[in-house]
């Protein structure tokens, strides 16, 4: 009997800040169990491994235990596959370097791999998504920030340090809008959901264009909000879209010179948009591309469901 | 016997819009006999092949023939590594596709292989130069115009086509200068040779001040002169590199968010203005770079000598 018969399924963990969701998965990448537990409310990250071991008892139960099982991936914000930790990550409360593969290694008994969740997503992609058999392409996750997973010969790009691929900090507009890095025009202050809600309320305020979204506390705004406004036909909704959409073509137009994709994955919240969104990022990307580069990417929106995607993605570390 | 011993040779090839270089290599990266012809002066590929061949003949025979020679490497403008062609390159005579792999194949009877020139300079710095030992790193080289080697885990990124490594045509600034790409605002427009030169121009223009540039014809000034200027203690010509650097090492803290880079070396003409331009290009690069990245890369000039470099980068292909 061969040994991925014997343990024929891994553990995927997509932390978020707010909620870890894990799943059991097979060899076809079929979630067959899930559970879940808060982020938040761990300051030891110890509690916060025991209170996962015991969340997982139940789906671990229905394959079998976890003597069925081959390995651990984790998909978590600042994750470093080259050291299995999680690394100053600003959205969670533990602060410094947290060794978090060993963390679960020693509490499950099996093996496990930290990647970051861009990275992650873009591992479920290629392996049961949009990207399935793509050995060159750019994964591009659209939440609160911008997140990416770019990929070379088949694998993901983890540079020297396991911290490569932060294409939403690359800064496309000098002196641009400030940036929680503490720098100035990174992609994500324009292109992420937050970006989307920012620049909703600068066209609001420099317009006097009649709008539903004036009906909204500018503060509150989200880019649901702009795109439910869209869908009402709102001519300042779709603008708002339309800039999106081209700072993102034209970044990526740019992106593709590092390893000249054969797509572009975009993944989140924002694609929810549809064609308000993915109309000008094409239309961009097709006025900006170099051409040597010309009609070779396609410009796809992810294939996995949200709450599946990363998920899966982390899910796939484990076979490793 | 091993065959690395029967045949310890190889050919590089470097060939520019104007010359094409040719050395004999050995294991140990000597070149032991070398050879040149013009580049131009031959619309039929096929003679500027035959040319070569009878070029080389003096420099084989130095080594004991084609039979000592295990293979050849070529680095030529829009080179492609897949196909082992040149591509529509715009500096050269032959139009659209040109099998130059094959041609020297079956002029010679050796395997060869193709590759661009900025990636033969890269293969050549990582085997003998600064990059010696080097997974993750980037090569800029800063000549007529400005080419780049990306490296990721040991290999020249190559692409899904084999012309990814584009970043003198990524477009810095919004609806900058023209580029010859037919695009606005490419790193090579302000970073080459020439954008040097176009700095000079346009900073003589709109200044008044002083400087030994305003003695020379403007359409004429070289980067080279800005140099010598500097040299002499120009205040304006210190600008122009400082403005050149800047570009440069901004574009660079960008680059470092795709392969998170343990170095980036540069390499052509205008490195010669020393700490001019790498002064500026440290600074804007520590002021630009994320911090996550921050300190993680050096930033080196190429430590082959010019003629050198590219001859012995093209040369490591024919080891493969």
């Amino acid at each position: 009997m061969e040994l991925t018969n014997e343990k024929p399924y891994v553990i995927g963990l997509d932390m978020g800040g707010t909620n870890s969701v894990f799943g059991i998965v097979d060899q076809r990448g079929t979630i067959v169990a899930q559970t879940a537990i808060k982020t938040k409310g761990y300051p030891d990250v110890n509690d916060y491994v025991a209170a996962a071991v015991e969340a997982l008892q139940p789906a671990l139960d229905v394959v079998g235990g976890i003597e069925k099982v081959r390995g651990m991936g984790i998909g978590a914000p600042n994750g470093n596959y080259y050291n299995g930790t999680i690394e100053y990550a600003a959205n969670l409360e533990w602060e410094g370097v947290v060794p978090i593969g060993e963390l679960f290694e020693k509490a499950l008994g099996v093996p496990a791999r930290v990647t970051n969740d861009a990275n992650a997503a873009a591992m479920g992609e290629m392996a049961y998504g949009a990207a399935k058999g793509m050995k060159n392409w750019i994964m591009i996750t659209l939440g609160t920030g911008v997140g990416s997973g770019i990929v070379v010969d088949g694998k993901i790009v983890y540079g020297s340090d396991g911290f490569a691929g932060e294409l939403g900090h690359f800064m496309v507009e000098p002196n641009g809008r400030s940036c929680g890095c503490g720098r100035r025009g990174c992609l994500e202050t324009y292109c992420s959901a937050t970006g989307v809600a920012r620049t909703a309320r600068e066209f609001l305020a420099k317009s006097a264009a009649p709008s539903p979204l004036r009906d909204l506390n500018p503060d509150a705004i989200t880019s649901y909000d702009v795109f439910l406004a869209a869908e009402k036909g709102d001519a300042l909704a779709m603008e708002i879209f339309e800039f999106t959409g081209e700072m993102l073509g034209r970044a990526c137009a740019n992106f593709a010179t590092f390893n000249s994709p054969e797509a572009f994955v975009f993944f989140g919240g924002l694609c929810k948009a549809g064609h308000y969104i993915m109309d000008p990022i094409k239309r961009a990307y097709d006025a900006n591309i170099l051409n040597i580069y010309a009609g070779k990417a396609q410009l796809l929106v992810s294939s996995l469901k949200g709450s599946e995607a990363a998920v899966l993605g982390a899910s796939a570390l484990g076979w490793e």
